[in-house]
């Protein structure tokens, strides 16, 4: 998938809805737990409920990878079944991989030869040729870590070189490695008032952003100071949807929490004249 | 295994090598790719006709995930294999992983839990709610990533702050979320002069080497700066050792590659009056 089509899905759906499809194994309804595959069946009912109001879901392969190979059976199951159902939607491994060449290039194939993802989640330590061997497929992405939404961010990323932080760094200089169509970043929630600097050094580029909901960022703040004239938004809400029930109705309640979001969403688009 | 156990094996074996499970499809011999689980088969050969020399494995996981689940089955059984066979092995997972705290205690568990591995390697660029998941298992370790073998490692990992690189405050930094005997580093032997440095900033922590042989490194250079009163060295060789022939006695050259590079480490070791 291109940036435009994935801007005419969001206005096609009035939403830059992307929902992280991360199941815990404890948290999930106890009626689905003696299925053969809990994790895919948990996924695919939320998929089925939330699809009409996300342009992308994001597993994060850590809450598959718990429980081993059949937890890597359990995402591919999900991966497959998102691609058979709604091609149209992106999906996003949450990977966080990064390795030298030779061994990045078997986490390119894993994620988008093996499974058919969209983009892939990458952690930008090691430097450039750690990331690059992702940016070698067509209509493949990567989202590279630049300002994280969590407490430790602090520890590093705002480690600062004359005047440039870290995070400013990974930002101006993946630019040289990739493009507009095969890159983006991640940019918390949590921290919404970077997103007006971040949009100097990158005004085009998509930005994936975590921690609206559970984690406490907020939607309009985002929407504020991140948005482009072509959206250049995906916004990934997880635990407030897919945990928000668990009884039967579990998927229907993820349902109207995503439909709560999209509709905010719309509000944000309407108001930049964009629908 | 704490590190006194590690020493000690080190001593007994007169060897500080860790052989990289790093198994291509491609490049394994011929005649095991129609067995049931080749890659487990290829282990398996080169774990007995190298156990000997070595004190520690390494499996990078993105050889066996480029095949999904299949792939991470295959490294189930090596896993078990060689805590089965050898127990006093070391075995550490060079997966790279970090991610917001939940999140990491999921890859923590599919490590330390789910497989029996004692070790595992952690990207900093999350901090330290991201690294201290992994931290609160007995006799498990991290080994964070600091200075890494690859051309890339330039790009961020000297951004300089009022001196200190980011490379430096990892090291310092992350010596406050764990001890010498739970948290080792990664340093490329490619930049074996560094070595030094670092000494200074982590005088007693184990480092992990890799970039001897195929990369390049030099095995005198990295026991010359790097090695302490503990040895406090691991050194890594995969592609040198696994693939040094591929006939039906790749096993056998393997194990003479291992034996080559133990009987250089033994010298280094009785340099430094440790055998």
């Amino acid at each position: 998938m291109n940036s435009s089509q994935l801007f005419d899905n969001i206005i096609r759906k009035r939403s830059f809805l992307c929902v992280g499809l991360d199941p815990e194994t404890e948290k999930i309804p106890a009626f689905l737990k003696n299925r053969k595959d809990p994790l895919f069946e948990f996924n695919k009912r939320i998929i089925d409920a939330t699809q009409e109001y996300a342009v992308a879901y994001k597993p994060n392969v850590a809450f598959y990878e718990s429980a081993g190979s059949s937890g890597w059976s359990s995402l591919e199951s999900t991966v497959k079944y998102i691609k058979k159902n709604y091609p149209d939607i992106f999906v996003i491994a949450d990977a966080k991989r990064g390795d030298i060449g030779n061994t990045s290039k078997m986490y390119a194939k894993a994620f988008f030869e093996h499974m058919a993802c969209d983009a892939v989640t990458v952690a930008p330590y090691m430097g450039e040729d750690s990331v690059t061997p992702f940016l070698s497929y067509n209509d493949k992405w990567i989202v590279l870590l630049v300002l994280t939404s969590n407490k430790g961010a602090d520890d590093f990323q705002y480690h600062n070189e004359d005047g440039i932080m870290l995070f400013e760094r990974v930002l101006s200089l993946s630019q040289k490695w990739g493009n507009n169509n095969n890159l983006m970043f991640v940019v918390g929630a949590t921290r919404a008032e970077m997103l007006k600097d971040i949009r100097k050094i990158a005004p085009d580029h998509f930005l994936l952003v975590p921690g609206v909901g559970a984690q406490g960022g907020n939607l309009q703040e985002v929407a504020k100071y991140g948005m482009t004239s072509k959206c250049g938004l995906l916004v990934n809400s997880s635990r407030s949807i897919i945990f928000a029930d668990n009884s039967k109705n579990f998927d229907k309640v993820a349902g109207e929490k995503a439909r709560e979001m999209q509709l905010e969403m719309e509000q944000c688009l309407a108001e930049r004249n964009l629908i």
